[in-house]
């Protein structure tokens, strides 16, 4: 069973909006185990509608198309399907009716244009709107089919679920599942992971169809992503494979997997902090409060975080952390920034950045030139260098990420030492 | 002229990644005067990228293609363009040496793996990196051309604009030009807009073909923009189009216009504070070093803003900022931070931030009520309450630019009075 996605609308080719339609209806295709392998956007003019809808069908055994099918002139979804199935529009019937009853639910006059969204290609059934004025449409073209739903994304995700997929799944027989698991690392370049997962990439290679499959995602100040992928006949069998691919792969990169899916570094933090009873404190130069604003972008981050100064300019690392400051790009800057906010807001942990964002050099340094102080518990503070890549914001979010993830193996190793 | 965008990664037919590279692209394509008719988008599969390709061909002068040129074995869009050319692929000496020079440039050790990145089919030249690793490429096919560009969108966005716009244009003669400006607001609600700019939708209606267009893009913690849309026969006319247009909005907009195009609320902030010789400092408690995080992505930030305070917790604004809190959710409660985290920072201008982000009440209001605080030069601070929609991640980006808009209208004021 293979189906395309055809998405229609002249914005989506102006880029004036993205198109999040198709990602929806590509995720809920994955996860009923369907295959998708092209995704189409068109504009919104009939001819080349029907050029899309001809070449998916020409591919995949049902077609997808969103977007349209709205009351104005330029929704033409419904003119390409009909030429394409040969047929005429007629006004349906139960779907006028349905029109007129959405209108009166909210209580608006009607515009005689909204019946445009009753005209269905002859042979072709509609599926009720629960939410809009637009019905969607079954369009059997042969021995294929071809799904129309509108553009609004909710109206859209409801009758996929209600009246898409059930067919689908219903139509292929027993679907096979496709489930993606995410396993989210720092601190090693992308081609090095490529390189240390070699011999899983053979492994897989080897044992041939079904088997798992691993690709990479750089995602900034979301590390690098390494997400398994695997078809199976069911739920339980995708998960057992994916279970034990998470820990082939988990056994080669170690500490460096800091979180699965929607699992954050920040959290990650948190979630160690919170096991070993200790509050955070902040003290953030280059990063000038990103570090913060993660951590108070998670509910229940209190627990967990005293709070934290941005000081940006000498002067208030002086003035408000009250420390000799002879160089700011230094490590010793660093260090002494994690332990002053850290006595500053009472916290047990106290982390610290300081460093060149850029565009410019300072202090002679390039950037990217980093140090990240950390102060843990009753120890003096300990200080390390970064050299991180890309302009100014890709510099913050990398210093970022590497800051967490300096005290999160910090953490890791004491926690260890003490069990 | 016209041109056909495929955009590669199993991700996006998987739903587990949205295309906003192929939105980019057309963007561009629609402001240089270039048709775009059909995107593509296609898993990491040699065969189905070619096919992929040769049917973008068959309609298209030219294809951008973005996606599938990294390090790893699954990066095999060189290998799909090459089939099409019906050519091999060779390791190109000049990528090769930029390759290690991106790595050396980072201090960091290469893999060898990356220099799958310097494999150039034969007969396409290459598009110098400049911030990543992976060169693009531009691959003729007959009389037709293939660009390649990396996945990782600033990359993308940077070749997109330095090789493959000028190459395009060069290919297209002279073209019709569409230009684009954006007005952004904040302060006014979208219907409210709508209703204020409603004597100008009916003019440019009136005044035909070649008239400006205007649309309106929510954009949460970035206002709502108001964009103004011409095509003219070269830039002149379509420049002289809307700075006409954009003297009309701004007059019926007044205040609530804050900047054009990529202007931010903070640079619109920045650039009264510098001129009235004044520093900031900020005391955020449920927007979290967001505030501070959105100053210091600014280049130069340093001349106007002093530092900032993350108090998240009672107890940090007590220690920290030494200020009687009997309540979070209080407008004394921001008054009394926006003074003390002026005279800790020694700055001219103290603003703050307090309030419910959600999900849970506090102080038994809902999420998004909040309070702003501004200390302006040596006047007892004000405070200011805000009702703000939406979820935690919402509540924070609209209170950081309502805070920054409350700030810059207090600014203007002065500004006005003093002049």
């Amino acid at each position: 069973m293979r189906v395309e996605i055809v998405a229609v609308g002249s914005e989506l080719l102006l880029g004036q909006s993205v198109d999040t339609n198709s990602t929806v209806i590509a995720a809920h295709l994955a996860e009923a185990g369907i295959d998708c392998q092209f995704q189409v956007r068109v504009g919104d003019n009939v001819e080349r509608i029907a050029m899309a809808l001809r070449a998916a069908l020409a591919r995949a055994d049902a077609v997808v198309v969103c977007g349209g099918l709205g009351p104005t002139q330029d929704d033409v979804t419904r003119e390409a399907i009909a030429a394409v199935m040969g047929v005429e529009l007629r006004e349906d019937r139960d779907a006028a009716a349905l029109v007129r009853a959405a209108f009166a639910r909210r209580g608006r006059a009607m515009a005689a244009s909204n019946l445009r969204q009753a005209l269905v290609p002859v042979g072709a059934s509609i599926i009720p709107q629960r939410l809009g004025t637009a019905p969607g449409l079954v369009c059997p073209v042969g021995d294929r089919v071809v799904y129309a739903l509108p553009g609004v994304p909710r109206e859209l995700e409801e009758m996929l679920e209600r009246a898409v997929l059930p067919d689908l799944r219903r139509r292929a027989g027993s679907a096979a599942v496709i489930l993606s698991r995410t396993l989210r690392t720092a601190g090693l370049a992308e081609s090095v992971l490529a390189e240390i997962l070699e011999p899983r990439f053979r492994a897989l290679e080897a044992s041939g169809p079904g088997a798992v499959t691993i690709a990479f995602l750089a995602s900034g100040v979301e590390g690098i992503k390494v997400r398994l992928t695997v078809k199976a006949p069911n739920q339980v069998e995708a998960a057992r494979a994916l279970d034990a691919e998470e820990e082939e792969v988990r056994r080669l990169l170690g500490d460096a997997v800091f979180g699965v899916d929607d699992e954050t570094m920040e959290a990650a933090v948190g979630k160690l902090l919170r096991e070993g009873g200790r509050m955070l404190a902040l003290a953030e130069s280059f990063t000038g409060g990103l570090m913060a604003s993660r951590v108070v972008a998670l509910a229940g981050a209190s627990e967990w975080f005293a709070g934290g100064v941005v000081t940006y300019a000498s002067e208030a690392k002086r003035r408000v952390l009250e420390i000799e400051v002879d160089g700011v790009v230094s490590g010793r800057t660093a260090a002494a920034m994690a332990e002053a906010v850290r006595s500053l807001f009472g916290a047990d942990v106290g982390l610290a950045t300081t460093g060149v964002a850029g565009p410019d050099r300072l202090e002679g340094r390039l950037p990217g030139t980093a140090f990240v102080g950390i102060a843990l518990d009753g120890e003096p503070a300990e200080a390390l260098e970064l050299s991180l890549p890309g302009d100014r914001e890709q510099v913050r979010g990398l210093g970022t990420l590497s800051a967490f993830d300096a005290l999160r193996r910090r953490l890791l190793t004491r926690a260890r030492r003490t069990a």
